[in-house]
């Protein structure tokens, strides 16, 4: 759940309250009238750096937030799957793109928008790839051609500059921090 | 949110419908009065595996699930914090354990439970541990003494295995799935 909650989803009530439940030290939405609290955790995004040839495949984004940028193929971990499957589905669903040879690349937190990126290392199968619904191009991109003012998100890049000093981890994997953008602010905790 | 939803959180109406959204491939809870679309996504837990003088700290569980049972300090990441500060939080309070040359150590996937479990290896600061709220005893348990028939948990078991036989990864990380205990079957997906 995203947006804040008003009515208690156990018993309808118009009553929730923002306090710290009996026996927690965090503050969450308590209902007044039926005691249900309502946890609001991080959420897990999966994805992937697919190499071919030494191009990188890049997406570029038909959908908000940040329309017409490009990015790695990635998105939000869907219950019941495991990080790997989910960084494949979005693979596929983005750009159509099967992974071989998948290793762990990186685990990073955006805690100013309660998300975790996974991101794996793979080669894109046959060096294969069209658009999914969410993007209106996908393309192989040598390193020398990254469009760095047009990628659409800090974690993104992060990873790139990562894989372009690197190479891949070969089991080795990056962790860390990415800090708000100056500007963005906390627009992006309902938008990303 | 663990439990079915009953009513909408954003109108407060009992006319919740378990289908598929226009645009989207997996069925939601969506409300059939306001639209509004209850997502529901994995939780991420972290914890670690803490070392001094050849011991391993392991903590005696005083919650349920698994009353009794020994467990590596862990637990549910917190909204607006880091991976790494939740497996400090999470040794903190259950073990008053601080953590010296923290590395991350592994990242597994619970997929019958939409979890994810990431954790992380190192030094316990000065060997000092006492129970926290959530722990009856914590120990500094030699390998040949570690008590596997009463581990609560088999991403636990599996973290122990890995570190014993691999040691610290110093970069590498170890990845997979849990599979279901058998007999456990959906039980642990709203007490875990």
């Amino acid at each position: 759940m995203y947006a804040k909650p008003l009515y208690c989803p156990q018993c309808g009530a118009g009553s929730l309250e923002y306090r710290i439940p009996p026996g927690d030290t965090k503050r969450r939405n308590l209902c007044g009238r039926c005691g249900y609290i309502i946890y609001q955790n991080p959420l897990m995004v999966a994805g992937a750096i697919l190499e071919w040839e030494g191009k990188i495949l890049l997406c570029k984004r038909a959908i908000k937030p940040k329309f017409g940028l490009w990015t790695l193929p990635a998105g939000f971990m869907e219950n019941h799957e495991t990080v790997e499957e989910c960084a494949r589905r979005e693979c596929m669903e983005e750009a159509n793109a099967e992974i071989e040879d998948i290793q762990l690349f990186s685990l990073y937190s955006l805690p100013h928008i309660s998300q975790i990126y996974a991101m794996y290392y793979g080669t894109l199968a046959g060096g294969k790839t069209e658009p999914g619904p969410e993007s209106s191009r996908t393309e192989l991109i040598a390193p020398e051609d990254i469009p760095w003012d047009a990628i659409a998100f800090d974690v993104i890049r992060a990873n790139l500059e990562l894989y372009l000093e690197h190479g891949p981890g070969n089991g080795r994997v990056h962790t860390g921090t990415i800090a708000p953008h100056p500007g963005a602010g906390a627009q992006a905790e309902n938008s990303a």
